[in-house]
Parts: structure tokens; C-alpha cells; sequence
């Protein structure tokens, strides 16, 4: 593909992405199709020809889109945002366009520096904790990691490692295995699931606490788990607390687990990735109580920054546990500088090697927005929270199961969770919006999140009609159906009078 | 920003990437900035007030373009190629425009439909084993990873924990933490660093067994290996071989590695990173030679494929042995038809939980440039490896370390270590052309990997005339400086002789 298609196609491709999200609306948020219904549309194998691009872009509109769930749809209220912008669409292109990778300084001087600014700004964005700056004199720093199952792995094994090396020095007595098989980490039984995927992977088992019956894990939970585990003689290294949690964006106490944390060495770790984003209002500083106090902490840009995924941002307080716990050089990955300046070089602090120039989406997407514009976003999430609120309120059908916290409201039809499970099925069959069940106490609910690029007051109204209406088709057809069977079992009754058999009644 | 103003921005950087990549030759290779120039010339904190879109792209040429090391350059020879295409970009720009994701089905279903046809396809285009294939009755399959290093780290992760779920059956009299201390990794002490580190995150020592003297890792290696290590109670999980390596692109022996995995009840996953590309070609079919016996395989498709990073291609034999390892379940991430088909939820095939919409670029791609077009482009870099390789035989200063591998070529200058050391300190510091150094038995060499997004012969020209006309400059200055240090000894003894200080000599 010459320079000339190149830019027929970018443009014609940029004016797709234009009609696709202007229109979004228009389209159910979930497809239609079934299992296979893709696959049985596309060829079996790579075409030996080149295809010209309007081919391609037609096969996107008529095979590809039909058989997507619309993420940017206003009408998309499941799990949390992932949330594009202009800024950042236009972002990712200009990074696949300069194609430059940044695993070390000299690999691409600005893509490490860019990093190192934009990280910066976010922390100071966020009011986060001095020690977290690159800026600052100190070993902390921001790392923008792929999402934020990798940000919590990497506070898992670096905390694991740690914990090994003081052991060894503390305990010579005992093997590096016998130190490995005693370790033990904690959670919440409401933190998300990649926390205890980071267990497995990492060996280590993380013992899910039970959080308080307002779904918050406090210290003394914490402290009882550690003080049993340590008489069984046991190793704690890390607790992974979450602001908030995943079913019901739940705030875990981080003042009096840090307590409990540091009187014990453990490492703690705040999974903030979504709740991280309300650090910015002043109106939510209470938030922030006891950052100060942690070890490592993730946000994740897509749900509230409008940074599109992947972009998770982590900061360390001592980056240098991770670098000391991951580092494995090689002569033909070594530069000038490296180790000579206070500039990282970021392989050392995550999993893998290669690394995109992400930092250039946050730049482009925070300066096209401004902090007034991302205050303003996340503002706006919580406004339309609290309207669809009001609206669940208002309606004596329906309860909260907890209150609304940011832009995540959790409810469900009175009654028992039979109602509130038809309901849901009926909602995924109609498609016009997107909502995911949970479940606490053996109560099963629904969690509205705001979502998508751009959402509206009109679109929480969309989304409330849609709910209230189809729980009052379902109780009308409930009681339809029962007067049917009401019906049906008087004339059976009346029926078996005439000594008719089944055989005939089903003619 | 709205719509109008996307519209003006996004054209716009069309043409902004149009003009950096037909440009690209007249830059410097490598950037001029130091440590800070970059940091230096940005703001603090993100700007308050949205900025203007014409205001982002003026920094991004005069700011962001001087920092970086250009990737996509001809005249880029470092590490190997990570190059792009104008599918590629395009493909990411749909990909963030359209904006989904896909951890599971119902949260896309065409997003992991399109996966695995593209899977399919690469898998038939390399001419894999059908048991890698999803359209094949079976567990075998395919799936789109972050980077090599994550596809191995899922190999070391998976493998870990099958044999710990073996041994647990066979040696009840063992704990688990007593089995997990016993496991033992094997790997060549040619093979990349990704896979030492995966040892250190799995927690599981990867033996780093000497290669030969071609550099080639063989099973006898292999198997002597085992014998000590069972001997003495370790229990050996996986063999982690290349094809190739990533110092000078050796190929380990597949079969002999499978015969004593095989005996051993051994995982074996090939790291083919790079040389993967070369399945493709029949010329190369030997290249592919054991395959049918491995049980995981990575290829990275930003090396030979034009599918721009991050796009790391991973087949299991039995992916269900990864699932099995990895699966942490939620009830919000439940669907209707999981479990339910042969189509994959990929969350759980993969260590995040999040995942991109990969597939569109790679599907893109393809079809831009058509099987007939990849072939071709892994055989324009074969070609241009011979052109340079020829350049360095038909120069008797220059010598080769190993045979040329497909687009790469390990040479150095003759003579001891400190001329090639000097000769690639001034191509560095001339900045014309980027290539990194490597060790093997004591001798320095540098490898000169063809790169970049389009390069052409005249390309490999004005790399070997920079090459080698600084080997002539070099040694001219050093015949002047003997000359010199020859002159100032003969000085120094006649000024000696007229019995002066040294501080008069210092004046």
C-alpha cells in the first residue's frame, strides 16, 4: 500500500469511526448474533491477493460491527467504563504511526520522558502523596502498565520477592522453599477477580477476608487473619485492599489496614481502578485518607480519563523493590545513560519487555480535555448516578442494595431474586442495554454503571424506561400467567369430571 | 472536542504520519537530547483549559519527533525489526475508535470470533500442525498475547502449575510447597531475557544449559541436565527452546529437545519470536522441524508480519491446560454460552483480565498486503541480510561471527574486542545508523538487523558504507595517535634528559 491509499484509507477511515460513534445510539448495544455467526462469514484463510481497503472497510460495517457489543454506547451500563475520547483514538493512531517501542532511554528518549511527565501530571491531577512523583527526590515513581490485573500482579511478585530477601537474612534457618511455601497475602471477598488470579499465578495464596456486612474490609479483620496465620506460622507479605471494589465499588478502610500493615511489614497494595479517578474532586478527598500510608497503588485511565484501553497507571512509593525483584540484563539491552540519571528505564519495573508509547495518548487526550474538561467528566458521571438514583428511589418496586458510589448504582426488584433474574434475561433478549448481575448475601442484584463516550440525561431516562416498563410487562405477564394457571387448573378440574383422558386433551 | 474538530485533528495526523515515515531517511537514526531535554521543554501539570489540537501537533514535531529513535527507519538495525504498515495503523485507529473489548464472548462476540479466524489463519500461513488450529476437533488453538514475554511467562505459569497437579497425584507423600520447591526450568544461555525472567516472576529456576558451539541448544544438553537435576530430587516442568536466538538468530534442535520432554514428562514451548516468520516459506520448511511435537509455540507479529506492537501470536496444544492453571470466576463475567461451545472466553487463556480488539489489525493487515505480500516482504529481508552479509565477506578487515539467519547478520571487525567496541561507540555517536552489540565466547560482535518499515538495497548500501568508512577513519586516528604517542615518548626521553619538572612540562 503506497503513501496515496495509505491516506484514502485513513480518511475514509476516520469519517467511519465519525458515522460509527455519532450514530451509536441507533444500534443495540448487544448484537444479535449467535455463537459461530462470524466465524461462518469470513473466509478460512489469508486471501492470496492484496484486498482493496473499501472491501475491508465494508466487511468491518457488515460482518464486524453487527456482531459487537457497543463498550461506547451510552446504553452500555455493565461491568465499569472503558471509555474513549477523540484525543485518544487520534492518540493510538499517531503511536502505531510512529512505531517507536520504549523498554529502555535510548531505545526512544521522549517515549520514556513522556511517560515519566504525564505520570506526574496525573498524580498531581489526582492530589496523590508527594513520594509517589518522579519528580520528587526519592526512589517512587508512575509506570503505565497494561491493565490492572498486570499493575496488581507486579505489586504481588515484588512484594513476594521482598519478603524472600528479608527472610533469608532474617531467618537463615530456613530454605528459600520452606520460606516460599509459607507466605501468605490477603484481599477482600469482594476485590476483584484478576486479585486472586495474581495469587495463582504468583503461588501464593491470597486468603479473600470477609468484608463487613457494608462490604468494607477493615484492619481488624486484617489483624485477626494475620495474628492466626503467624501462630500457624506462616509469612504475611502483602494485602491488596480496593477503592473500589468490583460488585459494588466498596471503599476498604486504608487508614486502619495500613496500621495493621506496617506493624506487620506487609506491603499494601490499593487497587483503585476505577474509584482512583474521584482522587481529582475536592468534594471526594475523603477518598484519599491513607494514601500516604500505602506501598503501590492502580488506576486505570479508561474508566475515568477517557484514555481508551489499555492504559492502567501504577505508582510505587520504592520503585527500586520492583527493579531489585524483576532485573535480568542483558549486554545488547544496556545504554550510556542507564543507571547514571534518576530517568527509569521502565522494563525493570513491569512484566514484560516491549512497551508501546501509551504515554502519548494520555498527553494528547489530557491536553485536548484539560484538567477543567476531566474534572468535568467525572463530574458528569456522578450526576447521572444520582439521577438514575433518584429514579430507582422513586419507584417503590425496586431497592438499592448499597448505596450509589460514583457513577455505579447497585439495585434490584423487591422481592425474591427470581423477579430480578427474569428481568435481566429479559432486558439481554431485547438489547437495548447492557447491564451485569451480582450477587451479595445470596441477594441477587444489578449494577447500573454510566458508561460509554459520551452519556446524557436522556440516555439514563432511555435506560430507566427501559427497566421500569419491562419489570411491569413481567409482573403483568406473571399474573396473566397465573390466572392462566389458575384457569387451567379449574378445568382440569372440571375436566377430570368427564373422565377424559391426556391422550385427548392434548389433541 | 466534537466531531467537526475530530475530523480536522485526525485528518490531519494522516498527513502528520505520512509526512514522518516518507521523511523518515532524513533524520538521524537516533536522537540528539540528552537525559531531561525532553522533560525539560514540558509543562509541570496538565494545562486547565483544553488546548487546541494544531498546538499538540507542533509540539509532537518540534518536541516529542527530536527525542525519539526511529523505529521504522532503514537505517534502524538494533535488537530485531518491530515494524509497521498502513494496515497496521489503520488497524489501530479502528481499533480505538470502535473502542470494545473482549475478555469474553458476550462482551464482543465478533471481537473473539475474529481472533480466532485470524489465529487460524496465521496458523495455516506458517503451516503449523493442524492440532494448533481452533477449526480442529480438539483443545489445540490460538491466542493474541501482550508481548513474547507474556506468552512465555503463560507457557512457565501453565506448565508450573500442571506439575504440580501431577505430582500431587503421584507423590501424595509430598505438600505442595515441598513439590513447588523441587521444580526445575531449562532453558539455552543463548535464549532471550524474557525467559530467565519468567523463572524469576514464576518463582521456578530456569537452568540456563550451555549451547554449543554453534550456538545451538541440543537434547543431549538436555538430558544430561535432567539426569543430574532427578538425581537430585528436582523435578523437572518445562524446556523453553528458540528458533531463534536473539543474539545471533541460532536454532535450537526441536527434535532432540522433543525426544527427551517427551521421556520426561517435560512441557516444551519454542520461543520463535522472530524467525516464526519463516515457517511460512518453503525454502525455509526445515525450519519447521519438530514442531509437530512441541506443546506451545509464540511468534511476535510486529517481527516479520508488519502488524505493529503489540501483537504477540501464542498456540497451546491443549489450551485447556492453560485454562485449567489460570481460571479465577466471577459471576458478573458469567454468559450464557460459556463452556457451552468451542468458541474461547481468551480471559482465561492469558494473564490480564482486560483485552484489546488485536485481531482487527492483524485481519486488516493481511488483507492489505495479502499472503502473496508477506511472503514476499520476509523474503525482501532475507535478501538484504545477503546483500550486507556479502558486503562483510567481500571486506577482509570484517569477519562473521555466525552464519547469516534469515535478516541477520553478526559480524565484527577483526582483531581484539576494542576496535569493534570504538567502531560501534562512533557509529553511535554519528547517530546514523543503530545497531546494538552482543558477546559470544569472549569476542564482541554487533548484529546488523534489517529493520524499518520499507527497506530497500540502497538502504543496506549506506549502512555498509558507514560501517566500514568509519573502520577506515578509526584506524587512520589511531595510526596518527601511535604516531603521535610515538613522537611525545621520543620528547618526553629527550626533555628528560634535560632534567625538567613536570610541572614545567605541564605549563
Amino acid at each position: 500500500m503506497d503513501f496515496g491509499e495509505f491516506r484514502e484509507f485513513g480518511h475514509a477511515s476516520i469519517e467511519f469511526i465519525i458515522n460509527y460513534l455519532s450514530s451509536i445510539r441507533e444500534r443495540n448495544v448487544l448484537s444479535s448474533v449467535l455463537p459461530y455467526d462470524v466465524i461462518n462469514q469470513l473466509p478460512r484463510q489469508i486471501p492470496e491477493q492484496p484486498e482493496h481497503w473499501r472491501r475491508i472497510l465494508e466487511d468491518l460495517e457488515h460482518i464486524i460491527l453487527p456482531g459487537l457489543t457497543h463498550w461506547q454506547s451510552p446504553y452500555f451500563n455493565a461491568f465499569y467504563p472503558s471509555s474513549t475520547s477523540a484525543g485518544s483514538i487520534i492518540g493510538e493512531l499517531l503511536i502505531a504511526g510512529i512505531g517507536v517501542l520504549g523498554f529502555s532511554w535510548i531505545c526512544s528518549p521522549a517515549c520514556t520522558e513522556l511517560e515519566v511527565v504525564v505520570m506526574d501530571w496525573l498524580a498531581k491531577f489526582l492530589n496523590l502523596p508527594q513520594h509517589f512523583l518522579h519528580e520528587n527526590e526519592g526512589p517512587g515513581g508512575g509506570v503505565i502498565q497494561g491493565s490492572a490485573s498486570e499493575a496488581v500482579l507486579v505489586a504481588v511478585l515484588a512484594a513476594r520477592e521482598q519478603a524472600v530477601r528479608r527472610l533469608r537474612l532474617s531467618q537463615p534457618e530456613l530454605s528459600e522453599s520452606e520460606i516460599r511455601g509459607k507466605l501468605i497475602a490477603y484481599s477482600s471477598d469482594q476485590s476483584n477477580s484478576c486479585i486472586e488470579k495474581a495469587g495463582v499465578l504468583a503461588a501464593m495464596p491470597i486468603k479473600l477476608l470477609p468484608a463487613g456486612e457494608d462490604l468494607v474490609l477493615r484492619g481488624d479483620a486484617l489483624k485477626h487473619a494475620i495474628e492466626q496465620d503467624v501462630a500457624a506460622g506462616l509469612i504475611p507479605v502483602i494485602c491488596i485492599a480496593s477503592l473500589g471494589t468490583t460488585g459494588t465499588c466498596a471503599y476498604d478502610d486504608i487508614e486502619s489496614l495500613a496500621t495493621i500493615c506496617e506493624q506487620n511489614d506487609v506491603w499494601l497494595h490499593v487497587d483503585a481502578a476505577y474509584a482512583g479517578g474521584a482522587f481529582a474532586l475536592e468534594e471526594c478527598s475523603e477518598l484519599r485518607r491513607g494514601l500516604e500510608r500505602v506501598d503501590s497503588l492502580n488506576f486505570n485511565l479508561h474508566k475515568f480519563m477517557l484514555v481508551n484501553f489499555d492504559c492502567a497507571a501504577m505508582w510505587l512509593r520504592d520503585a527500586n523493590k520492583v527493579i531489585d525483584s524483576f532485573n535480568v540484563d542483558r549486554i545488547y539491552l544496556k545504554h550510556k545513560h542507564e543507571g547514571q540519571t534518576q530517568i527509569p528505564d521502565f522494563r525493570h519495573w513491569q512484566i514484560p519487555l516491549g512497551r508501546r508509547f501509551r504515554a502519548l495518548k494520555v498527553w494528547i487526550t489530557f491536553r485536548t480535555l484539560g484538567a477543567e474538561g476531566l474534572r468535568a467528566h467525572i463530574r458528569k458521571h456522578i450526576r447521572l448516578a444520582e439521577q438514575f438514583e433518584d429514579l430507582v428511589k422513586a419507584d417503590e418496586r425496586f431497592e438499592l442494595i448499597a448505596p450509589r458510589a460514583l457513577g455505579l448504582v447497585c439495585f434490584r426488584a423487591k422481592g425474591d431474586n427470581e423477579i430480578t433474574s427474569q428481568l435481566l434475561q429479559r432486558l439481554m433478549e431485547r438489547k437495548k442495554i447492557y447491564m451485569v448481575k451480582a450477587e451479595h448475601c445470596g441477594q441477587l442484584f444489578l449494577r447500573f454503571a454510566v458508561c460509554g463516550m459520551d452519556p446524557k440525561p436522556s440516555d439514563i431516562e432511555f435506560a430507566w424506561t427501559e427497566i421500569e416498563s419491562q419489570l411491569t410487562s413481567l409482573c403483568a405477564e406473571q399474573q396473566v400467567n397465573s390466572r392462566k394457571a389458575g384457569e387451567l387448573s379449574e378445568l382440569t378440574h372440571h375436566l377430570s369430571g368427564l373422565h377424559l383422558t391426556n391422550e385427548t386433551l392434548q389433541r
